[in-house]
């Protein structure tokens, strides 16, 4: 195999760390870096670490942001009332993308998976119940349509059992197996329209 | 659209100018970066900006390197009696890893395309004619089989026409495990014209 010389290989290295880089994008990857301007590779450097440092968990609902609380808890015109339940920030999004949900979310930050070892504990599923009250009229269980999201979204669904709540589940659209921040727009509002009662 | 975190669309967007890297790309790098350890992610911002110190040119054939000379022009052992020219430091790399090839090689940097505005004088045409002394035997031209990396097989061929060398090309033809049915007309042709005797 050619050798390429050490700081073109250490930057391919980084670079193939990121998921499905593969050693062809890497190399393309590395090229590109190295025909931008020494101002744009700066920033990018600077990007990486400042992100770091920056992001933390919203306060109330686990999403990322760079304050106390998030946009969407920060936002008194959204209904606290209606909390929609999700597997990571990237499905909150994938949700606000679609511009069609008025209510909060909770971020769970992961799915129970018995085969990866991942328990209710390691998830954000207490703060959830700790934030059940008076005002909240319904919970939309989005989690993903995977063994390990239903899995999840049936257990959460018994906690929540017995609470003079509507408990509903991201129903039709989302296709069988899929990941939620793969989904189209529209498949997603058709997931939104027909939740469905647990 | 839903807004990310400041932070966060900052390296969204520093990852969209690498190629082939589209939003969904850049999102999933995003949290892969997230993902990983302060250590790692410093490591990364630093081997970003060290190849763009670290990395200049070789002086004798313009390949990427770190010293004056790169690897191949400071080893010894190769034939400097043979010259592959190439497009590109990655054409390098690539006729490389192969293991068959002793000779040196030249980098132009580039191809002559007169529709991007692309001039001989643009590239490092003058000093590979400089290179052609009395050991240089032979120059392969491996510039790319395009349009333009056609024409700058041709202008290089001429201008070194009347040197006492052999100015070769690499072959075309079918690609090994290529279904001749799915070989465009003009492999095919240069795949019969090229035809090797058993």
């Amino acid at each position: 195999m050619a050798e390429y010389p050490n700081s073109f290989q250490k930057l391919l290295d980084s670079f193939r760390r990121l998921p499905q880089v593969g050693n062809k994008a890497a190399i393309r990857f590395v090229y590109a870096v190295l025909s931008m301007s020494d101002e744009e590779v700066r920033v990018f450097a600077e990007n990486l670490v400042k992100i770091k440092q920056s992001l933390r968990k919203c306060k109330q609902c686990n999403n990322l942001c760079e304050e106390e609380l998030c946009n969407i808890c920060k936002n008194p015109a959204r209904d606290y009332g209606t909390i929609c339940v999700v597997t990571s920030s990237k499905d909150v999004v994938a949700m606000e993308n679609v511009g069609q949900y008025q209510g909060v979310y909770h971020v769970l930050d992961g799915e129970i998976s018995p085969s990866k070892g991942v328990l209710p504990d390691d998830l954000h599923i207490a703060n959830l119940l700790l934030k059940i009250d008076d005002r909240v009229k319904e919970v939309i269980i989005a989690t993903n349509s995977t063994v390990d999201g239903e899995i999840t979204a049936m257990y959460i669904s018994k906690l929540l059992n017995g609470k003079p709540i509507i408990v509903s589940r991201l129903a039709h659209g989302i296709p069988i197996g899929g990941q939620l921040d793969y989904a189209d727009e529209r498949t997603l509002i058709k997931a939104l329209e027909g939740r469905t009662r647990y």
